[in-house]
């Protein structure tokens, strides 16, 4: 008898959702709309609808839906209690029992990059490991810890909450957070850009850089790559604070490897040559083995991961 | 029927035993000598010597024992493979395989900062909680993290090596490790003495310290009590350093709780201030709801942890 389960990756702007068999192969792949008004209270009944939907037009009896898993965007404990979504309008209350109930199937509910990072060790970049922490260097820097398989959700969801790791303390400027010099105001794509900005403001080296039309993280990797001595001292310093962070991150839970994803990470396996060459010089002897790789799945780590919450 | 659970805390001088009950009431504790020569080849067939002896002493039949819970001193990966123990001679191999074969018990081995964690969650200062992180302010600073009662003993054993965070960019002192400006060349015992004796031969700030037959933690701790200036100034950077590392470790596991040990706890409620203050400066604020509680189970917390890794 086969048996399914959907996966929901929960967005601000679109809900993606998945239908995957129990050996974890997509059959499916859709999306709704996020819709947020009267502070998201249709969010959870438009996801339902679309799973009862699918459910019925691919004749998918209820009893052959193992569950539902799904990411959300804010911190959530292992029970399934978000603490606040403020992009969806959401406040505390338990996702799992009232997707649950609106479903009467069983739901499991995990933050959207930690549950990304279980799709990365699942089916992408972290395939193959049982223990990693994924770094996500997007806008800010996330993280999903994964400790033999199992996501740390953390006391109040705020497990991975690794881009404010202190790193500096020299910093002037506020972090999103309210602190100052937190590792995502260096190492987040908006940190690198900075970065290469006060670097370029510093004297006239000469760097491809001055006559770029947008200095964004793509640009300094773009340059690095070329071999341009401006754009490696950026890639050098954003390197150190990275190393020293996620260092830090392997003197708590020892794992076996960091899969490093988000916008950053399309500069691709350059990338390592400045991570790990610091993350060696800041790392504990006991957890110096640690690999590097790049997640692979993109926009689709939410819902193989929400899967997997399920599958696990 | 009675069931039983034997407890090892194997130190570098003795082991310590304990018998347990299937409720985790301890109903005898002893110690043998830990024998290091060959090679420390002696040590896993004297433990069992001395497990068998006990049964055949209480009558206890072999199949009414649960299984042996070990700590032993030095990385321990979540199979029960050593990675070295220097201290005692012993290089890799597997710990519960090989006692378990001198016993024909099933055997739970893990690292002792570990193992003492998860005893003080069970019946000590963690009390209550489910996820905490312990940590051990002892010649060094150990750290014991345990996520859901589960200990994270991390993918070469490294897990909870929170002594070795880098907190301090501009150390010029080496750690025993080989870095520069772990938390430990700050926190433990061994790293307050060395702030006091700085912050003394700095200037001439009148202190009792200055009178004091040894600069030790607890002289510094008393002297903070007594309202020294100087010592408080002391633990004010010894509160930042460790508040700096805590919130690092937060970020990354979000526990519950942290429960403060080793030789330097003893000074009591007093460290508290210096460092929940400061943890509150540095921690992100999805984590700041974090407790701070005081170790209870002293020198036992080895084998109660070490029976709980069979209870669990």
């Amino acid at each position: 008898m086969a048996q399914y389960v959907f996966a929901v990756d929960l967005g601000g702007t679109t809900v993606k959702l998945g239908l995957f068999d129990s050996e974890g192969n997509v059959l499916d792949k859709w999306e709704i709309v996020t819709r947020k008004e009267n502070n998201g209270e249709k969010i959870l009944p438009d996801i339902a609808k679309s799973i009862q939907d699918k459910a019925a037009e691919k004749s998918i009896a209820k009893e052959d839906i193992l569950g539902v898993g799904i990411g959300v965007p804010g911190p959530v404990d292992s029970k399934g209690t978000i603490y606040k979504a403020a992009n969806l309008g959401w406040d505390v209350f338990n996702v799992s029992e009232t997707l649950g109930d609106l479903t009467g199937l069983p739901v499991k509910t995990g933050n959207d990059a930690n549950v990304a990072a279980l799709g990365e060790m699942w089916k992408g970049g972290g395939k193959g490991f049982n223990s990693i922490v994924a770094v996500t260097l997007g806008t800010g820097v996330g993280g999903g810890v994964i400790i033999e398989g199992k996501l740390v959700a953390g006391s109040t969801g705020a497990g991975g909450e690794i881009g404010h790791i202190h790193v500096e303390d020299n910093e002037k400027i506020s972090c999103g957070c309210g602190k100052k010099g937190c590792l995502e105001q260096y190492a987040s794509a908006t940190g690198i850009a900075r970065l290469a900005n006060e670097r370029l403001a510093q004297d006239d080296m000469p760097s491809v850089l001055r006559d770029a039309d947008k200095i964004d993280a793509k640009a300094v990797f773009d340059a690095v790559k070329d071999g341009d001595r401006l754009a490696v001292e950026v890639a050098e310093i954003f390197g150190m604070y990275l190393g020293k962070g996620l260092a830090a991150v392997a003197a708590v839970v020892n794992p076996e490897a960091f899969v490093i994803g988000g916008g950053v990470s399309k500069a691709g396996d350059v990338l390592f040559e400045y991570i790990e060459k610091n993350y060696l010089k800041y790392a504990f002897h006991g957890t110096r083995n640690a690999k590097f790789c790049l997640a692979t799945l993109g926009n689709d780590a939410g819902i193989y991961g929400a899967a997997k919450l399920i599958l696990e």
